[in-house]
């Protein structure tokens, strides 16, 4: 069923106006580097333009992924370190569990989103899917060794057939980071605690202003209940609450109304409840409000509320979070208390405004930016699905958004033009001239062995002005020296890099020289 | 099709009988467990026995992958630490790649092993498949950015579809831990430092005797061409030879005369040179071997050793390293040095001697080892398979058996009975009677902010005894407990767990109170 050459020529004209078409519209690179891809197929089907036999196909990694670089790499170390300091200083033990599960675990946990999950191609034995988060896998490990109680952080990567939007840190690969607390405890304790880490982390990243929405799935559901929302679509219009952080309130009351076929009465009384947020006294005059009065479900949610903002209070936390009744969160296994950690402002940027050029007619881009950086609430319930006898672990976590958090800073890097170092390298140690490889690896060798950070030239005779001109690309502070004259004596000249001072050091002494500088540095 | 009531009660008997059988043989865990699973399935279309609806399938991580709780964390935590600082003593930088790549970029790397390769399910999109090791997506990073030298470490887990043996570290997710350097330079200078940093991480992990045995492939072929092996039997006569650390000679003999038709007389000659090992003076005697002086591949191989093992031994490796001609590493891309860094004797066990029953009438059971724990060697092809143009950049690199050696430090503490801490606590917060709970969330928040690694229970009003053994149990070494007297003054108790000496502190000193004792602990 191959196509002839005649439509094979077709499909090629057809494909590069398709391309030509991207690149005039300013596609991403990503896109158009996909049809391009195709049009390269294409031509290779012709045998004329084939490419070499070597590498048949685009040299690419899988959509929605991407390799990280050491300038990359440095950068993430560098805030994960961060924030496992903070779960550290609230007792976080960690775990990590396997890229996949059973597909059966992750079945029936994630709602509509179960689409998005990848699925391992059956190889004959068990059929497996790529984990979609943190919190199914260690709801599924607290049931299998029926661990009651933990606090545990785990930082890994989890995947999603999602739709890419990379500048705004939107991956089908990316990491969670998230902190949990297992247990059966006092109410909000743990809740609470949660909040404080959010708010501890988002300063120690020092990422600039933001706030903490708080809200309680419960007093959701009671508002629903109050607004005359039958209880079959709790659910549903919660999902379409949800939508309220990027549509303005018209489009979620149609969403409610003409696709989920909700009373344009209840909706309208949703709408008053869904603007609202404040502090404590916002929880006062919920309280006293006829409608949600009358509900046992907003009472209680609200009651929650109350001891979840003095508990917030007392960790000194009154500047940074709202009680905000339109936060709804879109996982369905949510109980009680959630929250989410919000950018405000210029915080959240990561791109800068976009010039669009005047031919194209559009208005001018706004920038990028990336909205929650933090997420989580209580899930009383999901362990019991796991469980045999359904024995449930209530819990309580927050997932910090760190793939949101490395876009922020790296646009933050890239606009400062600042290079971050990407090895600990403390020293180099050159040849002043030719046969001299030998005494370096000498020297390499006795400065490994006292832990000195070192490296060379791999070159037998490398020129010197290049071995300097390497350490300055590479932020190297020092310089060891070698020449027939000093090593004569016993003696390295040991050189700085910035200052270009050179001191003739013994070379018995050296590794200690060296660390003596570092101290004093 | 669904089958009769009959068939099934027929299915569940034999089914019972073979999960009766593997424990009377004392077949693993797994294997039963997995039985035993499908015998619970069977019982379950009957209707009787089923498990309840919310737990129709068993609880378990996927064949060959296990979850890592705090204790096994910690330790690998520790190991790992340890193998990134002796990378970046040698300047190495980090990366990493997504988990899966195209699957045409793993295809045709890796020989007979390819069938072990995960597939992702055809979702629509891409073909993707799970990494099956770091060195192929580090070529293809290199040739997809046009990077001709770096000095690269990644940490990462990798997927092979293998028969897994869970108690040797043998698993289907597990860690690699590679450093590669990547450049064209003088002639083993980079490949000796990479000998250097096997011998830097097995010293540094203390973990026992070894030996990295040395080898070159170019040597190995001019070896097979010296005693008559047609060249395009190189690689499958070398496969051969690469058993020979878990077979005898008898048995490598007979696969390469039997199966792959190797004429006896070039089997017997093979034979004589890989009982060969030793040092320098190996390599002279080689070098005057007539077979050998007569075929360029040998005599280059030879001149490659000489200098690796003159560098080695300036780097002070003598007595660590072994020419080894028996030494053939699986992998295809291999094109000059290649190494194994193996755990010599009683190092390498990983379980004590089990004691068979008598009526079992089998033999005492061998204690578990492992065998090799670092493993690499140089590629100078891999990168240009990617490049369109084939441009090539050499690269030598190792590969640290992490799992192995994450298996014998394991088995070694569970033999000791130690229990590593898993959390950094380094106070906790008690309350001495009831009604103190918003004191103690004060209280930790002040910690908290002074960077004080501190918890609580939360529980409103717990017992002062329970707080206690807490603190013994979890090895947090004081305690701050409070009290309404004590906090009349504005004082609290600090308590030493393991001395039980209390020390009334100021409320406002506590954390600097708490930091130096912990300066002079």
């Amino acid at each position: 069923m191959s196509d002839t050459r005649e439509q094979i020529l077709e499909q090629i004209k057809v494909q590069g106006d398709l391309v030509r078409q991207l690149k005039a519209a300013k596609e991403s690179k990503e896109k158009i580097d996909e049809e391009v891809a195709r049009l390269l197929a294409l031509k290779a089907k012709l045998g004329g333009d084939a490419p070499p036999a070597n590498q048949k196909f685009t040299l690419k990694t899988p959509k929605g992924t991407r390799d990280y670089g050491p300038q990359q790499m440095t950068l993430r170390q560098g805030v994960l370190d961060k924030i496992v300091q903070v779960f550290k200083r609230h007792g976080g033990e960690a775990i990590d569990t396997p890229v996949f599960e059973l597909k059966e675990v992750l079945t029936g946990k994630y709602g509509e989103d179960s689409k998005l999950i990848y699925d391992l191609k059956d190889q004959g034995g068990e059929i497996l899917s790529m984990r979609y988060d943190l919190t199914v896998p260690l709801a599924r490990y607290l049931a299998m060794n029926k661990i009651s109680s933990i606090k545990r952080y785990h930082i890994a990567k989890v995947y999603r057939r999602d739709n890419p939007a990379m500048t705004k840190g939107r991956y089908r690969e990316f990491y969670q980071c998230d902190f949990d607390i297992a247990g059966t405890y006092d109410p909000m304790l743990a809740d609470a605690e949660c909040v404080k880490i959010v708010s501890e982390i988002l300063d120690t990243l020092d990422i600039g202003d933001y706030v903490i929405k708080l809200n309680h799935r419960q007093l959701l559901d009671g508002m629903f209940q109050a607004c005359g929302v039958p209880a079959d679509s709790f659910r549903t219009i919660c999902s379409a609450v949800d939508k309220l952080d990027k549509s303005p309130w018209a489009d979620v009351r149609k969403e409610m109304v003409e696709e989920k076929g909700l009373d344009e009465a209840a909706a309208d009384r949703i709408g008053e409840y869904v603007r609202l947020s404040g502090g404590a006294e916002l929880v006062e005059q919920l309280l006293a409000d006829e409608k949600l009065k009358a509900v046992p479900n907003a009472v209680k949610g609200l009651e929650g509320m109350q001891l979840l903002l003095k508990y917030c209070s007392i960790f000194g936390l009154e500047k940074r979070i709202s009680f905000d009744l339109s936060l709804a969160r879109g996982l369905d296994y949510y109980t009680g208390v959630i929250y989410e950690g919000v950018l405000k402002g210029e915080s959240a940027a990561v791109a800068s405004p976009v010039k669009t050029s005047q031919q194209n007619g559009e208005q001018a881009n706004e920038p990028a930016t990336v909205g929650s950086v933090a997420g989580g609430g209580r899930y009383d319930n999901l362990v019991g699905m796991f469980d045999p006898r359904g024995k449930a672990v209530p819990c309580v976590g927050v997932s910090i958004g760190v793939e949101r958090i490395f876009s922020v800073l790296e646009a933050r890097a890239a606009s400062s033009g600042l290079k971050l170092r990407t090895s600990d390298v403390e020293v180099y140690v050159a040849s002043a001239h030719k046969g001299l490889h030998e005494q370096r690896l000498k020297v390499l060798n006795q400065l490994w062995d006292a832990g000195v950070k070192a490296e060379h030239s791999y070159k037998l005779n490398p020129k010197l002005l290049v071995q300097l001109q390497h350490c300055e690309e590479h932020q190297i502070p020092l310089v060891v020296v070698l020449g027939d004259a000093e090593l004569a004596q016993g003696l390295v000249k040991l050189r700085e890099v910035t200052t270009r001072q050179e001191t003739n050091v013994k070379l018995e002494d050296l590794a200690a020289e060296i660390r003596r500088r570092q101290q004093t540095a």
